[in-house]
């Protein structure tokens, strides 16, 4: 068999406020450098170029995103960034890109990817990922890449394996939403369960057709749009039948019907691995990845210099500044230039409602 | 008895450190609006103001802060805004102003005051303050304002009040140095202890004579400064004699051996007030009395606008910023631009650690 075509498709249209306040409507967490010197989504294209050519990859962002994501990816197709007219979830954003992709090669493999992960150990996770693209150019078959758990979360969806398949590969018995922490215990003790990466592997084939028989309608609006790919009439088309989409995730939209048919019947696949991924869903979050790393004792400081008096476990921001911390522990104190957020490791979480509160108040300037 | 002439002195040589980041070398505590719209020094002149011409004034400070001294306080003749060419403690800053208007007229009464304090109740100070200089033109007294103190303190000296004399006046049994707790509540709970407020009055005359009995070798030096005042030799005699001078306070150098003539001879007398004195020692100090001044509630913050969630007991400054706070609780946050404080208020007495660091370190743009 001639190794599949691969065209990567990422998903950068999320806001990730709880990085607020270094992410902003225009400036959301994949174009934050957390993890490197390079951005989230700068990593994420790195990581898989190796797989594809520049020409492969697609971008669904939205309005606000796409002026930033052109500036950091520069080597990408600008056409292929494209923007929602409207947030429709994760269903219609791959769909569209296989409607399109479906017209030039039915066989092509599509892999969705978040673009604000991080994961560790590359060649690893490029070896479980090709493995994946063969099984999903074998048929009509989805493969979801599953992540070993090391940790009872209770913020991911997990992936439930079933039988063995080929190589590392299983069948996926069920899909479970977000679980209790007495059931995340059980699931990590199972064994056989995976975090649900949010990457998914299909041919356009495969997913044309899930589309068509789970989300008839969003499926018609996306080969209206697909029709006008490479036309003067995309961007118009684009705007009248996106938003008539329905707003539906892959899981709820298209897997969860699927898997309906059983383990063996619903050629749902699952590809476990150990990549060192995390999703940095928040500052303590990022904290604790920075501290892991090792490259800092007891702070997370970006700052110009800094004097630290019985100051330990805390993550501050300030870039250029010099930073004295004295007797503090378990803090965040991140200054954004225009915005001081000071809050505790374990309040973190609730930086999205600082969001929220200035979304209520209009305030564009510091969303 | 005709009304004598008043010179108020105003000590202003001090760093503040304790305010670090916002006083820096070249703009001490003194220089801050920590208590309203106005600087501490600029409140300290506007309240001696109604007791003195403005010709009248004298500021001691140091090169450093001389400029910024100046265009806060353009209503003071600049040539009497002197500039210690090196700290020599308050005797000889005091006594550089006795040597220099003995000269003009040995029977002015000097009032000794700092320039960094805060007195809510202005009127009663200057009638306390009105009867002290009379006390001090009557002879060959020494008065010293006394401030009733309103917790045991163990960061102040405190007066022990003699015999009554006249109106509110008492003789002054003796000096006491910063006590312990338990001594401090012996002090309170006795009822004749006043706290040392630093302002001390005496005539040209008194304080010539004294300065000539104990440290003759300081009087030798200002004299010969004093010689030159007016001259175009005044800034090279300054520079020549005052570092010569003994490195000596008030207290310790004038007080202290003329007191040992005990409470009858040594003619020092206590006026004890009450005024809402406040010397603003910390970034703690400073939030107490924000917190009194009852114009905010739960914290003491200055920004451009907030979002407060479970947030109390802070104080914070940014101005301009929109700050957000979330779970956190008696924290001392202070950015000034080029730099980030976070501490808490318990341990904000230690910010001075800082300053000595970056001594150390010979960083002169943050210090």
């Amino acid at each position: 068999m001639a190794k599949p075509e691969f065209f990567p498709v990422i998903l950068a249209g999320g806001r990730g406020t709880r990085f607020w306040p270094l992410s902003r409507k225009a400036f959301a967490k994949q174009l934050l450098p957390l993890n490197s010197e390079q951005s989230m989504i700068q990593e994420t294209a790195a990581r898989l170029l190796p797989l594809a050519p520049a020409e492969n990859f697609w971008i669904i962002t939205n309005q606000h995103l796409r002026p930033a994501i052109g500036r950091q990816l520069k080597q990408l197709p600008r056409k292929q960034i494209v923007a929602e007219p409207m947030g429709r979830n994760t269903a219609p954003a791959i769909g569209l890109a296989a409607f399109i992709l479906y017209r030039r090669n039915p066989k092509a493999v599509l892999g969705l990817f978040p673009s604000d992960q991080v994961i560790a150990k590359e060649k690893k996770f490029r070896k479980d990922l090709a493995e994946g693209i063969r099984l999903a150019a074998a048929g009509d078959n989805i493969v979801v890449m599953g992540v070993k758990p090391t940790r009872p979360e209770t913020g991911y969806g997990y992936i439930e394996a079933g039988a063995a398949y080929k190589g590392s590969a299983t069948r996926v018995r069920r899909f479970c939403e977000k679980p209790k922490e007495d059931v995340a215990k059980q699931f990590v003790a199972a064994g056989n369960f995976y975090w649900n990466s949010g990457m998914f592997l299909w041919s356009a084939q495969t997913l044309v057709n899930a589309l068509r028989q789970n989300l008839p309608n969003t499926a018609q609006q996306l080969e209206k749009i697909a029709a006008a790919w490479g036309t003067r009439k995309f961007e118009a088309a684009l705007k009248k039948f996106y938003p008539q989409c329905d707003d539906k995730s892959v899981d709820y939209g298209i897997l969860e019907p699927r898997s309906a048919a059983g383990e063996e019947g619903s050629n749902i696949f699952c590809v476990p691995a150990d990549w060192g991924w995390n999703d940095l869903g928040s500052w303590a979050a990022h904290f604790e990845h920075r501290m892991a790393q090792g490259k800092q004792k007891h702070n997370v400081i970006n700052a110009g210099d800094t004097f630290l008096l019985e100051a330990e476990g805390n993550y501050i921001h300030a870039p250029g500044k010099f930073v004295a911390a004295v007797g503090v522990h378990n803090l965040v104190v991140v200054d954004s230039g225009d915005a001081l957020l000071i809050t505790t490791l374990e309040r973190s979480q609730d930086v999205g409602k600082i969001v929220k509160y200035l979304d209520a108040q209009k305030n564009s300037k510091l969303v």
